[in-house]
């Protein structure tokens, strides 16, 4: 729940935290440690257990004899020491911050079993982490949990050029998925900004969504298989790379969207479509959000199967693309915006359809300027505009980030009720994303933290949500910074179901502590 | 597994099921009652726990009291009676039969609720049924359990235009919810020879695929939102209405495909394409299964995104439908036909598109004869001929069905081997399916059911198919018939987690006991 902590500025690294602090091992700098990027400022992040009133769970604390015993199990491969594991421990918005002293990057299977069997019979919490991208506090950890990265797990297993399956480990960067598969001439069913450092099993451990979902559908239909490794060590090999498979439940379902909280992914197989033949980005300005709700009715008709993306973006997002990214609007200043996309299999075909909605929409007075782009330079410029909003937006000071699920004709509203009920006190409201599958980014601004303006903004845009039968997470999931108000979006027999489940598959609770299931609210004792 | 007991012709009506036999209603006939239908002849079905070594486990039997209870609770909609009750205990290939004394057919979410606390509490079993269309013994009781119907659950809750996303009660036919949705321009996502019998409630139950999974995914994507009642009665709201949601874990996956031993589905929000502008359809014959694969990976490159449906059968299915049911093939005599269809958003570009590949398909030889279609009644006409192939097995007398996911290289060598394993024991070994999804249906006859035969086929067609990492089950579900094979496509572990599963939502075993997951073969109790 929104916290009594007062924001510290510059509180020293590590010093709030307890346990023994390990300082070995400084001066080595093993292979994929990420790299140093993030939200803009330079600011120090107050640890969570500061900020939050979170109590930290009767785990074990980290002793010389447990990291004795995963250098010999990892050599090489265990990162120690505050500065090389500091970029494990703060989030990429520099939102939350853990405490973890061990970082541990297995490259097999078999590797992140041992490492949980153990962790198990110590009752050691473990934080999985991919590339450690997430927005909502998931992907790092809260005290001191041991981080296990799969940074070093990035192979591909296979590819089948004739049913489009891949099947990788779990650390593959979604770019070089996507790389590796043009080649082939096949894309990944999924696309996000953050592919540059995402890992695919990250992205299948939250359930990611992101800009082709509304032509390739979710994860959970293009998800063939997962190995998993569960809690106690035991790996679950449901790796399978067909279609269709109804024997018995389908237990990977559960760990897609799990958040690391029920197993840790190890390899993935998905379903990969075949590269589109033809690619166009029209990029169109609307002088109203109804135009942008109708725009989005009357390319839906007549763009039908091709449409690949409908996303849309304020006018307010695309002043700060421009201001701090040096980004260029290639149509006349609007209100609302819309990036449009088709991928088909004949060009001709999907100008022609293209050109004939663009018609109807300009003649209509729904749109008032636009521009199209076919080649890929100019589809890249264009998508940047709405891929580097998040970006953008860590330049204005600290960003309160919503991913909220709504029925498609009210995903504005909540911006313009928010708008008016900030006024003053918070330097942005604003909107964006994708529309067409009824999912609105709202993100407030203002130059730093302030307890008062989350107050006015939570539970406000829960409870505004909850009345619109909406989702408060879309796709981001609940993380830690969510994981309170699951109530808003499932019924009490739901989150105890759940519940269940977590006791079943993880029973001392080491997997991704403090994530995803509410806990009664405490105050920190870290 | 493969029984012992002998195929006995004209064994009397629950003679052999023990417990007391209710004889009352009799000449009442509530509404909705499965028409007479299914497989040719009229022969009698040996009781399944005649057959199959399987014991009853130790719930309560019926008391006039528990009939009592129901009555007050469901008046006129309680079925009970000898010949009543037999179209509910009879599957539709009249291959299984229950001897269930009770049908109950409630209208509201609420009254399955009280049917099952009351099941719970009194530990009767309960047997959940939709369309009783499941081809592996899955719809009906295996001894007397209670059969819970959803025959009158039929109302459509809402429908949303402007999202495609309709929620409505688990019993609606799936033929007349896509009658709904075409007034409303819209279609199901899936479709199924079996849809003017088969429940939406059934067919989310069993995770059906059917004719449509290869353009709009499974339902693992489509449906949206579930509402479920436990095993002892507690109702489960996941009915959201959201295309994305990502607050916790996906409970609904769990109930999609587990055939009912999880949960009663009692309503669904599913997510519908809109209709398509334009529909082809283009059956053809090819000289050789190599030649059926060729045009499949050119087709799919050439139709790209308005391909929907790639099927294919074999000269032997083609015979089967022109004898039994007087269909005329409209190409040539060939070794084998695939139909294709396409769907678009306009007919022009599609019939383009259509006629390029047909043009290179015969230039090169892929294909040999032809015929296409674009209006309605043709279009029907040539489905008939892949859908009606069941229906047309089913006069040759007892079939063995097989449904396998296998990579699609392979998909015809099983037929191959199977055909010359088995030689003139059989009388027919056909293969037919959803290509595009790697999906074979292996169907053997013989003039009726033969213990050595079947252990001719058992268990080779499940280690066959294990070799080449396929499922022993695409789309069928395991039900009665399959569940002591799983282990062929699923690993130990995998199936002790399952069976955690149950044991957690529903302790006392009470969902439709028998089904799904194994358990030790017994002798015969009933």
């Amino acid at each position: 729940m929104a916290s009594a902590v007062v924001w510290r500025r510059g509180a020293a690294w590590l010093r709030s935290c307890r346990g023994k602090v390990l300082q070995r091992g400084g001066s080595r700098q093993p292979p994929g440690v990420p790299r140093a990027r993030g939200c803009g400022g330079s600011r120090e992040v107050v640890p969570t257990c500061e900020r939050y009133a979170v109590r930290r769970l009767p785990f074990a604390r980290l002793a010389d004899g447990d990291v004795a015993f995963f250098e010999r199990l990892l050599p090489g491969r265990v990162v120690t020491g505050e500065e090389e594991v500091k970029p494990f421990n703060v989030d990429w918005l520099k939102s939350v911050r853990g405490c973890s002293q061990l970082v541990l990057k297995p490259q097999t299977t078999a590797e992140v079993s041992q490492v949980l069997r153990y962790c198990h019979e110590k009752n050691l919490a473990v934080n999985p982490q991919g590339g450690n991208t997430g927005l909502v506090g998931g992907s790092v950890p809260v005290f001191d949990e041991i981080i296990l990265s799969t940074a070093l797990m990035n192979q591909i297993i296979s590819f089948d050029r004739v049913s489009g399956i891949l099947v990788c480990q779990a650390g593959c960067v979604l770019e070089r998925l996507g790389e590796y598969l043009e080649e082939q001439g096949f894309i990944m069913p999924l696309d996000l900004g953050a592919k540059g450092s995402c890992h695919i099993g990250g992205n299948v451990a939250t359930n990611a969504g992101g800009l082709r979902l509304l032509r390739y559908g979710s994860l959970r239909g293009t998800v063939l298989g997962l190995e998993v490794v569960l809690a106690d060590g035991s790996a679950l090999d449901c790796l399978t790379s067909l279609r269709k498979d109804n024997t018995g439940y389908d237990l990977k379902q559960l760990f897609i969207g799990s958040e690391g909280t029920l197993g840790v992914i190890t390899a993935v197989s998905i379903l990969c479509p075949q590269k589109p033949k033809a690619l166009n980005v029209a990029f169109l300005g609307c002088q109203s959000f109804a135009k942008v709700l109708e725009t989005f009715t009357t390319c839906r008709a007549m763009l039908g199967e091709i449409l690949s993306a409908y996303e849309f973006m304020d006018g307010k997002c695309m002043e700060l693309v421009q201001t701090h990214l040096k980004l260029s609007s290639p149509v006349a200043d609007s209100p609302f915006y819309v990036l449009i996309e088709t991928s088909g299999s004949n060009s001709t075909h999907d100008e022609e359809k293209l050109n004939n909605f663009l018609e109807r929409a300009m003649a209509s007075g729904l749109v008032t300027d636009g521009t199209v782009a076919t080649d890929d330079k100019k589809i890249k410029a264009l998508w940047s505009l709405r891929e580097r909003i998040t970006e953008a937006l860590t330049h204005e000071g600290y960003v309160y980030k919503y991913d909220i699920s709504l029925p498609v004709g009210k995903l504005y509203d909540l911006v313009t009720d928010m708008r008016a009920r900030l006024g003053q006190s918070a330097k942005n409201v604003v909107g964006y994303g994708h529309l067409g599958d009824g999912n609105l980014h709202l993100n407030i601004t203002a130059e730093s933290y302030s307890h008062s303006l989350l107050d006015a903004i939570e539970p406000f845009v829960y409870e505004w949500t909850a009345r619109c039968s909406g989702s408060i997470s879309a796709e981001h999931g609940l993380g830690f910074k969510k994981r309170q108000f699951i109530q808003y979006s499932k019924p009490r027999e739901a989150v105890l179901l759940m519940q269940q489940f977590k006791a079943m598959l993880d029973p001392k609770g080491i997997l991704n502590p403090y994530k995803t299931l509410p806990s009664a609210p405490e105050r920190s004792t870290c």
